[in-house]
């Protein structure tokens, strides 16, 4: 079942994935990935001055957004868009037309396992995707769905079918995903441990998510992938992926679907200045003593069966309960609901207008 | 911080931790451990017929214990030990005086690391057990105490210190721990991926906790450590560590401990006959159907402060709530509640006779 590359490398879903790249500077980091992406769709958000000119390696398949694009695509919404962050990726998320979305940072190389073999990040990444998630009890021998591995004694059998996998959290080699404080008293420390696993996070258990080797399916969770309010202009940065993080598996855990975390690896090159990163991360380091808490008690009403409604109902709960933290949560509880105005506008419902109002009761979608 | 066995291994602990191993049979299999566990003491739970005698190799510390004796030292409180099924192991964890526990099945050898080493399991055991859980949150680089590792950015700091680690339960190379069905379906299958992770089992998750290769601390866990009624005259078998592992998660999650699997493997050598287990297995494979929602949706009142209280309060919630399963789930909640008391006489408390009515209202142990 593992998808092996070979020389001329396999591209499954090659026509239903999009790769989204937030980027400030020129994509040379494409040209160790080109047997992996090269048939494979980019959308690239380019981040900051949109009068730079970002260089894309020939023989790539690409669409670019700079500022400009976002500011005339979505008018006025444009607004719950971050610049100056990372953070300004979820656009490209908004804006495919796909079902799938890999989305990697430009500072992340190609890994080896400890084979010495390079590892296909993506053909990993839709491998968990398209097996299913155990969210709803641990097996001890992690994925039962990978070759030479099944679910342990005592696992339930009604529950072996699992659940819809959503999200695919994939993990770094070298420089790992530290906070400042711990970059800054720790700044030699490598990941050289290659663990060779993949595991579904139990529901009700939140994670810290980091958008830098990340896949999910769009379908099932695209609308609750919003990276927030950071960077220019914001009290905060680099809370993005974690604000998705948390969103995300808050609905996750509502809708049984699954969220899955391990392989694949990928190389990640070089640490951010742990300096410029604390004046980024303070608040949230503070902040996030009240978020999480706030996300673990979060119950969600059986109405909301969808995506959206679920977002917007958190989008509530964030102003009503986070609101005493900062003003910025209004302001966050306000761009979430602008958000979810601008995802539905630029990817209208296949059943048009009338949604059927008996829909309003249908339970919410059940591990199959 | 790893513990590296050299020439001259050494024995972490070895004043404070027994190894219980339940056996029928000559224990040569201990030859292959002598280098890990001739400085520990054993203590060997002898099942089935006790006019055999058991040949134990030359050099190993044990006290040996036959069904005579359980019921000798027991008096009628023997009945809550199981007779012809390895669940009589919990009765070595009563007897111990030790402050950890190892216990180990006598068809598991030592097992070699990707580079070819032998694993030094018990050593292994003792540093999970040594170093806290993290329930309360998910560390996507796995063990955080780890050398190597660290919590990733996004961790709550508030939840850096941990949980006390209760339980450290250990996987198989070679024969997995699949149930009868899946053994009949794959009998081949084996083992071979070497995951090189402890992780904490978040807090409010379930999970199949084998009985072939687990430590635990006895002060924290032990009185929930009981392994039911199984085999002779029981209409059920293998399910034994299922229920511990059941019980005890329960308990550590409402009284804030941490339970780690993971590292270490052991190299479990020989399937079980699938027929035989089948046999023993088809009633837990449809009552666990109904179990295990019962103990998803267990809540232990506040008032449960101690591992015992907890017990107590669990074996009268399995009589309501399992009871209409079948009547087995009566005889196994007056059981459980036979085993505390058993347990307490063996163990009286340090503090005898008068508690203090003031413990009563303490808050159950925090993570520090």
């Amino acid at each position: 079942m593992a998808v092996v590359p070979s020389t001329k490398v396999v591209a499954p879903l090659k026509d239903e994935l999009d790769i989204v790249i937030p980027t400030i500077r020129n994509l040379d980091f494409l040209e160790m990935w080109r047997p992996f992406f090269e048939q494979y769709h980019l959308i690239i958000v380019q981040d900051g001055d949109p009068t730079k000119t970002i260089r894309v390696p020939d023989g790539f398949d690409y669409e670019l957004y700079n500022r400009n694009d976002i500011n005339r695509i979505l008018g006025p919404k444009a607004s719950c868009i971050s610049f100056k962050d990372s953070a300004c990726r979820c656009f490209g998320f908004m804006v495919s037309k796909k079902k799938y979305i890999f989305t990697i940072d430009d500072d992340c190389f190609v890994a080896k396992d400890p084979s010495g073999k390079e590892i296909n990040a993506l053909a990993q990444h839709i491998q968990n995707l398209l097996t299913p998630s155990t969210p709803f009890f641990f097996n001890t021998l992690y994925d039962p769905y990978r070759e030479g591995a099944d679910f342990v004694r005592g696992y339930p059998f009604s529950m072996r079918e699992g659940a819809p996998t959503a999200i695919s959290h994939g993990l770094w080699l070298n420089i790992p995903d530290y906070d400042a404080p711990t970059q800054l008293v720790k700044p030699r420390e490598r990941n050289t441990r290659y663990v060779d696993a993949v595991l579904t996070i139990p529901k009700g258990t939140l994670f810290p998510m980091c958008g830098m080797n990340l896949g999910f399916d769009r379908e099932l969770i695209g609308p609750a992938m919003y990276f927030g309010l950071m960077g220019d202009g914001q009290p905060i940065g680099r809370y993005d992926d974690m604000w998705a993080g948390w969103c995300a598996k808050v609905i996750c855990d509502h809708l049984s679907l699954g969220v899955k975390t391990g392989l694949p690896y990928i190389w990640h090159s070089k640490a951010s200045n742990p300096f410029v990163n604390l004046k980024k991360e303070y608040k949230g380091i503070y902040w996030q003593e009240e978020i999480i808490p706030f996300f673990q008690s979060v119950t969600l009403p059986k109405e909301c069966t969808t995506v959206q409604k679920c977002y917007i109902e958190l989008s509530k709960l964030v102003k009503e309960k986070l609101g005493h933290v900062d003003p910025y949560f209004q302001k966050l509880g306000d761009a979430m609901v602008t958000w979810i105005d601008a995802w539905d506008e630029l990817n209208p419902p296949a059943v048009p207008a009338t949604e059927p109002v008996a829909k309003k009761d249908a339970p919410p979608p059940k591990a199959k």
